[in-house]
């Protein structure tokens, strides 16, 4: 194990996280709110002064295999997430350090559950960092990194953005990774313009037009007024739904649009599920909630699409309270909650490639149960996908499995009710944010006990990292030395 | 496909249903119901005079292979149900077919879900028939076909036997599928007795007595009585939940014992983790609820082991109405629900052992991504587990969670609550019975609509046959002519 590269590494995260404090401390001293220009101020400081002197040193070996990218990645989240909570601790908004943390790892997960039930007397500078968490989280801290290190200094460096990247195969857009993650970043601060620019258009005021836009592009779910998004105008409804809809895309298909591969992208199988689950789930909620709406078809619609959105994409904001819904709409939110959208894009939840798969592996065996000697492999947008992509999937799935179980247990000690226990953990492990019942969207995290509150925390890292990162961290042998000297 | 041979199959499944209605006509008879006397005479009569001239005629080929067997295993139980509901139909008891597929079914399957509010009014001959397709279920129509079999006639129905058994690894306990199909019987036979005579000892009624062992047996869960469990003493509940226990266990374990293979069952890993579940789920739910019985230990316990008992069991039978009960004793119940009994035993749910398997595979997945090219297995119960078993697992996982998801979308309809329908989709899906909410211990399914009733009668079939054989049924291929003259 290379150790001095990991701690290298995690310096350097740290302090991206600190230079990315620096707008909210600006906004905070330009709108003289102390508390938090305070807060901002000392958390840049000692981190630079703690990581500065370890980022400069050098370490001789760079070499980078599995393992270090596993550790690298799950403890990095624990740490910035740990930074990322000290200025809502420093400035007071969130006084204990443990609430501090969950809405710390909300954000950077782009999970977008809350502790807090009124946004309004909050100062700006803290909200703004609030969702910026969420823009950070959402392409990933490290993948910015490597988009920044200079070429060539970062060895075999796509064991970190394997790691960090949702999907079950992570290939880079590129030969070189460094190039695959500017790419993907300049997609994202692209789209991201897009959105503030139109949010602009339509006459939202600048601060809103910015978070809610680093918000929907991490798809993430923190709002930056206690109404959330019902106080905005339908075109701004439509707008924010859309992004939702398509920061929930492969941004690779982005990429294949750049360099007009057309061909490629009808062969994507993802993409036509995902969007075929949007446009179904938003019809049938559609007409099942036309009643609650004296039958404004408009409103209707517009409610069903922007929750379907929201919920798919794993974003969590919320322009109804879905919560009073028929069943059947909750039920299929539920569905599409744990469902999340395409791998490759900044959304959580098991993804829809995984179950393509799934499915289609479903169907291979059948047949092969019938027909033992056929030989037949699983195709996915076109190519063969691999025995070892397919097993991780399993494996990925199984291991999700007993997770939710787990969280279950833990959760449902807080006497919540079934329900809210039930979506509240599906909601955190798949980065949603609000679920069913008092977590639901006009509802709040901040009833959990602390037990509670670790658990999910714990559950928004192992969703956003695909579990494996955080679960090589506990797994012994990952410590121990290995048997033959490399 | 050998189609006379199928329908020699089916024909002889019937003609046992129809000499398993003998003893409810001969209580009929006895007890002057002459409803239900008739019915059950019709319903033998019709089944002979169909099934006899079927059965006699020999077909040339009695080649069988896989996908003859899982059709005989698919196509035989939607039969059997349907054979099983007419008495309730042509009784009056039950008017409507589709509710009297749905109690059927439910009987066969040992879930126990009913749509029956009051028991008391209605005859015993239907009241014990309910009771005893529940034994038939339990360890199956076609084991039972097989034991009877004229040795050497039945070709290689171990396929059937594999197919209509549940558990990741079907093996015979003797070289021969009849006579492990008979030791199985004998077995089942003993045990039932015994619980019978323990509750004949503690003064329940025989009716009550045989009845209710007959659903413990089969881990169904259909009262006698409209009060349920609660109106029997606490050594009764506690004959009952024990047997409950016992009949979790996988029976291959009870051979063992007679054989004095001690060793072999010390090794049993299955049987370990299921035990130490209903021990762990006992003490943390009598913890809980101990301040709901005025702090009563014995009560407080008893009827937490009896809640576990019936529930992991897969039985449902309700001593208490644990829809009141604290949200993380209703949590460590439906994951209970989920988790299900052991292979080879009566029970439903995915099973304790192939949570197991998949809890190994996970952990040795993990290590093998960490060090490629270590070559390590699954090892389980002593032996070696072979890949394509822990294949099948994950993909019997995936298969789970797909039907899960469907039946939601179309239970949800009916606009329950969302905890009723989660919860009900569950309990027909593992064959348990009674969920929570409007389906809990005191509700019913009578309030579903027709949809949602067909759905979850498919659902407890395909939660009995472990979904393959069902599948296979609506798996084209498995029709079609095979390519190469056999």
């Amino acid at each position: 194990m290379n150790y001095r590269m990991i701690i290298r590494y995690l310096a350097f995260t740290l302090l991206i996280t600190a230079a990315f404090m620096l707008p909210a401390l600006v906004i905070s001293l330009c709108l003289r709110e102390s508390r938090s220009a305070m807060a901002f101020g000392v958390c840049i400081l000692v981190l630079a002064a703690v990581c500065v002197p370890i980022a400069v040193y050098r370490p001789k070996r760079t070499v980078m295999r599995a393992r270090e990218g596993y550790i690298i990645t799950g403890l990095c989240w624990f740490l910035v997430s740990m930074a990322g909570a000290a200025p809502f601790v420093i400035s007071g908004c969130i006084p204990n350090f443990i609430d501090a943390l969950f809405e710390a790892a909300s954000g950077f997960t782009t999970t977008g559950a809350s502790i807090l039930s009124d946004l309004d007397p909050l100062p700006k500078g803290i909200l703004y960092w609030r969702s910026f968490s969420h823009w950070l989280g959402g392409m990933g801290v490290l993948v910015f990194l490597l988009a920044l290190s200079p070429s060539g200094t970062n060895g075999d460096s796509l064991f970190i953005m394997r790691a960090e990247s949702p999907g079950p195969q992570v290939s880079k857009l590129v030969p070189k990774t460094r190039q695959s993650a500017q790419i993907l970043y300049k997609i994202y601060v692209g789209m991201t313009l897009a959105e503030v620019l139109m949010l602009l258009l339509g006459g939202m005021e600048v601060f809103d037009a910015v978070t809610i836009s680093f918000a929907t592009a991490g798809t993430g779910g923190f709002a930056v007024r206690s109404s959330g998004m019902a106080s905005y105008t339908p075109y701004m409804q439509w707008v924010i739904a859309s992004f939702m809809v398509l920061f929930g895309v492969n941004f690779g298909i982005y990429y294949l649009c750049i360099m007009r591969s057309f061909k490629r992208i009808r062969q994507n199988d993802e993409m036509r599920v995902y969007l075929a689950l949007v446009i179904l789930s938003t019809i049938v909620i559609t007409v099942r909630i036309l009643p609650m709406y004296q039958s404004d078809m408009a409103e209707a619609s517009r409610h069903a699409f922007f929750q379907v959105a929201s919920i798919i994409s794993t974003t969590g904001f919320a322009s109804a309270d879905f919560n009073v819904w028929p069943t059947v709409c909750k039920t299929i939110l539920v569905v599409l909650m744990f469902i999340g959208a395409s791998a490759g894009s900044t959304a959580g939840g098991v993804k829809v490639s995984r179950l393509v798969i799934l499915a289609k592996s479903l169907r291979q065996n059948m047949k092969k149960l019938l027909h033992p000697n056929t030989v037949s492999k699983v195709h996915m947008d076109g190519d063969v996908v691999s025995d070892s992509t397919v097993n991780f999937v399993f494996i990925y799935f199984a291991a999700y499995v007993f997770i939710l179980l787990v969280s279950l247990l833990v959760v449902s000690w807080d006497g919540l009710s079934f329900e809210a226990t039930v979506t509240g953990v599906l909601a955190c492990l798949n980065n949603v944010g609000p679920g069913l019942g008092e977590v639901g969207p006009m509802g709040n995290y901040a009833s959990l006990g602390v037990a509670s509150k670790i658990c999910l925390t714990l559950d928004m890292i192992i969703g956003r990292l695909e579990i494996f990162p955080v679960l090589m961290l506990i797994l012994r042998s990952n410590w121990k030395r290995p048997r033959i000297r490399e």
